[in-house]
């Protein structure tokens, strides 16, 4: 039986994505060699990760816009520190759009590294929305956002206008949809969500904003050790870069953001519009902050969870359960999900 | 034709492992998923990385010794500084024993977090020796040593005897040998030499040396969390673990570290026998300190340079020029290099 894949992360993979790496795992370029055996400075991976930097600047339209594009290791969690360490003056201060867990994990890393400033929060009421209507102190060195929140399945629509750097953490919802992206100074993104495998992180940032802390940034940790070895300055996880290589790809084959946005907006469409129509469902954010990428839901009446569940797993739902910190469950509805699996999902809701 | 693969890193891998994380990518423990679009918290992949640390302790013999094993992001290159973070006061010195580029590199990032201090260095000769008889000030907070030198072909025999906490880089030469691993509070190598994939770095610490430092660690660079979190903090590589698991599986299934040990023994003795026995061939690492893992030799007569390399190109060598800080040849045949493989190149200096 086919499976649909809801998992939150890592995520469902384009299937002809996984045919590709399984068989580069066994033979790489016609090397006779695996990709997970050949050096990270070979011509052949070289071809991988400048091709996968270009597919990036190509899809964000950042090309001659002075971004640099880089594959970094430990995910949006070590994010959340070098972009402090990077952006941060010892004594400065950053301001954070506080929407969820990752955002509060963001603000707790740059407070180790300076000072971070809480701008508005939606914590009052669990986070189910994204607040609007702050204000911008001019005496911050960064505001940073998280654009989607994975766990609670709010996202942001409208960015804060501002001349101070913005720097968003665009994990769960990157290249889903048409966005400005030279609006940011920086965006960072773990691969294993929309665009590739766990492993690897994406990094795209202006370089014009670095240099300007007085910090002693140690080598791992600065962006300009990257960026001035390509984002080979250590192995990193060739496989990871290589899946994400293959992704990108297939999103620009598709027809690039514009085409993957209507795709995202056909299956939130289907499955946000069955939540709203059946009595047995509520929906968990508020309307206007409903995330495209994670449907998260919960059952009016409790006494029909085994039920529900029972025919969900017979039709080969995979990994909807809701995060712990809210309940109910959640659908991540990544760029990769086929509409027939948010469809096989939505009739087993018409079934219950 | 079968290429013989000398790669320094990433480098080659057992047959059966290769077969078998492929295998993986298109179903993953019979789940009718890739292992890259499974959760890092599911089951299945739990189940994974126990069984990983398991083999670990298992291969290095430290079970029930109040060690912790986990599998991080970054390489060695992020080691180079948590070590630091984790065990170095910000008034507090490290003493290191400089052997060469990796050396170095650990050296650079300790002395942004503290004092570095150099006991020894092999500087003087090119870094082709391994120096001895160095006293070991009594207010260090931890020594450092690279085991094993990937560029220039040497390797600890001895590890000094110290009361003071003692460090190991062992990225290039982990389980290769047999070794008393209980004389190491903290061991960390880049799995993709001798025990799997890019992408994720083994951590062995003795838990009782951490939090001594005082200083407040960011949480991706504090042990602390990782281990509070069982490697699983955050979204780590998937697949470099799984291949790491399935690379280790096989050493045991060998017979463990003292199994693989006399293989290699056997490759670094034919290898070195004809180097030596050879007169177009002349090693570069002193005798008594050559590393069995990284076989660094040059040419007596440059002019032959051109025949040599087309005969080995010929014979199906892949990936044995020295490195740029040395030039000529560097054979790396690490754990999973077949004892054929080394032949092949031994009959190609046979036959110049």
């Amino acid at each position: 039986m086919k499976k649909h894949n809801f998992s939150a992360g890592p995520s469902i993979l384009p299937d002809s994505v996984i045919k590709q790496a399984a068989a580069a795992v066994l033979n790489f370029d016609n090397m006779d060699l695996s990709l997970v055996e050949v050096s990270h400075r070979s011509p052949q991976f070289d071809a991988v990760i400048k091709k996968a930097q270009k597919l990036v600047l190509e899809l964000a339209g950042l090309e001659g816009k002075g971004y640099e594009v880089l594959f970094l290791g430990g995910g949006a969690s070590l994010q959340f520190l070098m972009t402090a360490y990077n952006l941060l003056p010892e004594n400065g201060k950053a301001g954070f759009l506080d929407t969820g867990t990752w955002s509060k994990k963001a603000i707790k890393e740059a407070d180790i590294m300076g000072n971070a400033v809480v701008l508005a929060s939606s914590k009052d009421k669990g986070y189910n929305y994204i607040p609007k209507n702050f204000d911008i102190p001019n005496d911050l060195a960064y505001v940073h956002v998280t654009s989607n929140n994975t766990i609670f399945g709010t996202q942001i629509k409208d960015f804060p206008n501002t001349s101070i750097p913005l720097v968003a953490d665009m994990s769960s919802d990157i290249f889903s949809k048409v966005l400005d992206f030279s609006k940011f100074d920086l965006i960072y993104a773990g691969a294993q969500k929309n665009i590739g495998a766990s492993g690897t992180t994406l990094v795209i940032v202006k370089k014009e904003i670095l240099d300007k802390t007085g910090r002693t940034i140690p080598s791992m940790m600065n962006y300009q050790t990257h960026i001035s070895k390509d984002s080979l300055f250590h192995t990193p996880s060739v496989f990871s870069i290589y899946v994400s290589m293959l992704y990108m790809q297939w999103v620009k084959d598709l027809g690039g953001v514009a085409a993957m946005e209507k795709i995202n907006d056909a299956k939130a469409d289907l499955l946000y519009g069955e939540i709203d129509n059946n009595p047995n469902f509520v929906g968990f954010a508020a309307k206007e902050d409903r995330s495209p990428m994670n449907v998260t839901f919960t059952l009016v009446d409790e006494s029909k969870k085994e039920h529900f569940e029972k025919l969900a797993q017979e039709a080969g739902i995979h990994a909807f359960k809701g995060h712990r910190s809210v309940g109910g469950y959640r659908a991540s509805i990544y760029n990769a999900m086929p509409i027939e699996s948010v469809q096989a999902l939505v009739n087993v809701m018409k079934a219950l």
